[in-house]
């Protein structure tokens, strides 16, 4: 028995692997296809379509084979609407739930295709219905999409923020997900020379003029941007640069962890980083006490921004970002000291927190943080703007590595990288 | 100006590195020093006594030197009693509170020196007073001690436990830290072999059969063993080898994150991990539903346990802690997905919870995790046997680095080493 | 002014990667094309056929776009036969000489295409002319055939060994590459389950079972296997078992450094390798000693063949090397104590010799070793199945980068690797 | 039976941890002691002696402490001149000899401590006799002493330059190391500040600016700086930095390898390394036909010194070395295309040249390779200041962790070290 069904792909289906990755899962997959109708773009700026016929022994395997290819951004023929479930439960989906990527994707609802917004990847899709049918008839759709209630809306939730009764997408009917075409050339702006991954065999001062250029491309077309910044950033020597951009406002928010804000507010109170003077380096003696009186200063401040304005923080980071209305968001974790009061310590409230950072930002400097810009980089969408620095090779990989159309990756030093940021950006 | 004062170090004092750190930090503070008194032992098993003089040029710098020398284990010749100091409000200490390092430790009240209880590294130290001046005059020592009022108690207390007016230890006067004795040669036991730190350039089948026997003579000793596990360890096929362990009483608490358990219960409910086929390797690919819907389904059963007894969880780590009541404890973060309902999400409720864990365990496995192993090393007095495998050098290296006297590292892969690990103890 | 020409691509030019590749990079490099023709292979077993029409600004920018195309196997079409140019001097080449890949590669002379003997990387392409023409006419094709001298050949020549006079290939006409197609599935053999790269979050056992079969698999087809070691293979402890496999037959040829032959034969005679005892680990002491007093033992006995006469060396991997004729290359390096006499100083004989390994191996296991890795994978054609394990996840990845069709990368443990691979081949 | 010597320490012996690690390793390796005479110094200019009574089981155990104890500074009491055994055939030495170190070292000859010249690890000692006994008797010491001849010499050989017959000295008796006192505060200059090692987590910046005033004091001692390259300087873009600093006399020899000079060439000759351009990043191809066509051009001209004539190299690293008289050894490698004519093939021949360079070294910049550091830092004495920069933490670590008294050890992106460098010594 084999079972058959057909896709399309349409778009920069060459051009953006699109078509490549599909041919090869089939294969991978122990699938088979055949190719219906293939029109080619003749040149760069001309899409493409491909209709395939796609065929597995069994019709399990099809449909993984088909949830693959829908990841990938082929659709069905002749396409119905997506089917939707009731959640059971709170905080439970329904079997077959269709599980997000990160690419802008479309849901076939009353024979339309509407975006999902705050598309994020590894979600649920929820679909509500507009409110056309319901209404009383008098009414009509100037006034409706008056009210933003014309016709039906699909969004993503993560699994703690589903409802019982939530209409959730199920299988992979009625779904389109369109994989960025990669920039290139001029057409990238800024991006457009990063090709070919990470690698800490470029010249850096030439790729750090470029963030910078990229940045600068950014805030002149009313972009935000955020950055994600590590406790290394501190220790490095690089906390004076990021307050000037905070100041100069080419940072927009910051998201950090306990321990950063607190070695940034040290630093201003003692000149040291956990014990160690920052201008002398001399008595790097391992002493938490200056960390840990931080802390307690701050908490009888009551708070971050209470502590600016009584004048116990009078520089550094976190105060520019209180000074200049930069929003940060400090996400607790097991290994803090304290914490702060401003430290959100519920994993759960933190990272609707970094969603709503994420949703804002046009463009994120990740910073010597792996756990934050996971964190980060979880609720974003391949078409935003991404650099991450990191003196560690992995770290820089697996940050990369989700489909990001628009991403550099630098192995280098935060503690160099971030002056020489600010020198390009400021400086001239 | 010269402000002089003098110490005393007693015990293993050039075997531990005692005396050696010392002379060494007072020069590198710039301070001076002048050798009193100086009866060394004469072969290992004699204890050593140095008197010192040691002077700087201001009161403060003298503080400074004279904070680090307790750290490392001095104590000020003809001692007072601490210091106390009140609280002032919750969760604020006292200027120049003493911050504890992971020593066994004392402080000196009303003339005697007594233990501090739960040592852990950059605590405050509650002195409470004993009962004695409350009590009504006609109960004798016998019955106070008895009831364990007898005389007064310290013990440590983080930040955020600090209660305004709990009595905190401030300066250095009246403390005595014991900084370990390393073992060696044959005294001590299965880690007396390890000296010299992390390296990669070890046997590691000769060095995977003498942690199997430490954990072996810890278990004899009626000792507790705590594995503490990322999800690295799933991935790489060890969860069947860890199960086994659990099953055979060699490990009995669990400390880790959401997506480890997650992933371990995905593999026994689909045989993938993150999507990926555990025996054949096939279909890696990226999709994340089975991980979504797993934890969708323990949050319908109503979590671990009752997924267990509902039949949902019939294999694996986190099934055979529930059946063989080996406690765990999964602390959230703001990487997970979900997460499930026996996450901790609450980040300083998820550190006391792995407290409890690190003063119960004898013996810690820290297995392919940075942040969770950090979280509990944070709450491990010195004398805790620690073994750390992690195939990042720098991790080991991180985690090694506490001062701790009983600790192995080994870079090596959890995929190989937790199956080696469990024949050397089970099939023998 | 635009320059142009057409290009073809033919084969598996999809499942390969190959029109992918070419398509991406015309437009990288700010050309253009238009599909003149496209005859997709309807299914995974068929081959497909493009013809395309290149343009860029200028001819320079388009030889390069034709360089980078030949590169991925596009052939220009209506080929004309190689350029050839006489070498100006010795270990000279002329302007403009094609510089090869490691695919395998034909070259078009006198209207036929005849394949590239010794294919390399970053060679030239020599041609010598058939000596049909200078022969008396007497003389038939057959008896030609028989003395091989019938048509034309071509084959490699790294720089250092190109003569003057010498015809090579230069421009791009007349030359096509065929990167391999990759396999997949069943196909693949023990190779096919391999997709997506190195990960160090595989399940580790399974892998070494999957790498044990290709090493089989490799045997029973006749295959030579060589292993390239490192000598953290020893100091991990992994020597036993590497010998057993060169008893054993499964490993045919061993390509290695100075020191690794000294820390192999240091642990024979001695039980260390750099003075640490391999069995109780005890007296790690940096000491040298025992490790130059061995090569000084080997240079008096003449080297390590007499040595094993001599019964001077017992056991160990140079042992069975000697023993059981399997060849070795111990190439020297700055880093050298010694060397032992057996050890080629000389950087490019040690690169002929390691040539021949490499040009006689049918599978490459590189073990834990970067420098002689690169050395043996620069001299590979990229359809030698490799498989490579180390402990740096960098050094995996800069080794498999290199467009091989049938590698396998594996970010583990070698003293924990070579033991399970040894079980699993020996000890079933 | 136990077997007993007595031995001293001499000198600083408790800054320089010489106290310390003779007591553990007397411990480590089963051995006893007893402490016969200690006199402290009181304050830290004074020094300190120590006698102690060491015992082992065997005497064979007992030779292998004082051999460790040698190695670590301790004399034998009543000291006997050193034994001296003659090297039974060239490159083989006499059983049981003595295996330098790094640290300054005297033997006892003739009844007088005379210092071992050219001082360099894993060595042996080879003694010269004086020609006092063998002069006629006319001439006086003075004439001796101006003919060079008066008394015995000693100076280190490494395996391969003994020849038989050379007196080499064996045994421990009648040798003194003295390990060198750590720098401390302003008594160490700019390398005073350094303690505690290896670290990414010091403020980058201030860290390049004390390494600058290290460069800078040393020159103003009249002190010889050489850079130890790797390939990575030139694609991180640091080249015109160098070879600025190679132009201002900051750096006065270049020690690298082949593909160095090669990429640093090509960069000159066509503005790309490895086929990447260096300016705008693009193209980045892996085409290594750049690469090769520059080796062929050098050759062609003979050389890189002739290639500067002839005007065909006209910028770059290599062109200021050769008008700046400035040496340079390019050490051949198994890794290399080409090489280049000035490259040393032959791996002794390299060595030997290296051990040249390292022996006028007064400092030495370690920067982005291990292989060449590793060769450079065997030849270097334990004095000679070193200064080490990686991206990889593990390089740095495993360069630094040869008993140097004076050595920076830096992670950092050697694309940005170099240009600050390079900034703090010429733009003041």
């Amino acid at each position: 028995m084999t079972a058959t069904r057909t896709v399309e792909l349409e778009g920069h289906i060459i051009d953006s692997g699109m078509m490549g990755r599909c041919f090869g899962l089939i294969m991978d997959m122990d699938g088979s296809f055949e190719v219906e109708q293939f029109d080619i773009g003749r040149h760069k700026h001309e899409e493409s379509y491909a209709r395939l016929a796609v065929s597995a022994d069994t019709e399990h395997d099809l449909r993984s084979i088909l949830h693959e290819l829908h990841q990938n951004g082929a659709t069905l023929l002749d396409p119905s609407d997506a089917t939707l479930e009731p959640a059971p439960e709170d905080q439970v989906v329904p079997t077959d739930f269709y599980s997000t990527t990160n690419h802008p994707t479309k849901v076939r609802v009353d024979d339309e295709w509407i975006p999902v917004d705050n598309i994020e990847m590894d979600c649920a899709v929820v679909v509500e219905r507009g409110t056309r049918g319901d209404s009383d008839g008098a009414s009509d759709d100037e006034e409706l999409r008056e009210r933003g209630a014309v016709g039906p809306k699909a969004y993503t939730k993560v699994l703690n923020a589903v409802e019982e009764g939530d209409m959730i997408v199920t299988g992979e009917a009625g779904i389109r997900v369109e994989p960025p075409e990669r920039p290139r050339g001029d057409e990238g702006g800024a991006f457009g020379f990063m090709q070919g991954g990470v690698s800490s065999e470029r010249p850096s001062e030439s790729l750090i003029a470029k963030v910078a250029d990229a940045v600068e491309e950014t805030k002149q077309e009313g972009g935000n941007v955020l950055a994600v910044c590590g406790p290394a950033l501190i220790h490095s020597g690089a906390a004076d640069d990021l307050a000037r951009l905070v100041r100069e406002g080419y940072v927009d928010a910051i998201s950090a962890g306990n321990g950063f804000a607190v070695h940034d507010i040290e630093r201003g109170l003692y000149g040291t980083s956990l014990g160690m003077d920052m201008e002398t380096m001399e008595h790097p003696r391992k002493g938490h006490k200056h960390h840990i009186y931080t802390i307690s200063e701050i908490i009888r401040a009551g708070g971050i921004e209470a502590a600016v304005e009584d004048g116990v923080i009078t520089e550094g980071i976190m105060y520019e970002c209180v000074e200049n209305d930069a929003p940060y968001v400090l996400a607790g974790s097991i290994r803090d000291d304290g914490p702060l009061p401003d430290t959100i310590t519920d994993a759960v409230e933190a990272q609707n927190a970094i969603r709503e950072q994420a949703r804002d930002a046009d463009m994120v400097l990740m910073l010597a943080t792996l756990l934050h810009s996971v964190a980060v980089g979880n609720c974003l969408p391949s078409t935003t703007r991404v650099v991450c620095v990191d003196i560690n090779p992995s770290t820089v990989t697996q940050l990369l590595d989700r489909g990001s159309a628009q991403a550099i990756g630098m192995v280098s030093d935060i503690g160099t990288f971030v002056p020489m940021l600010a020198d390009n950006l400021l400086d001239q």
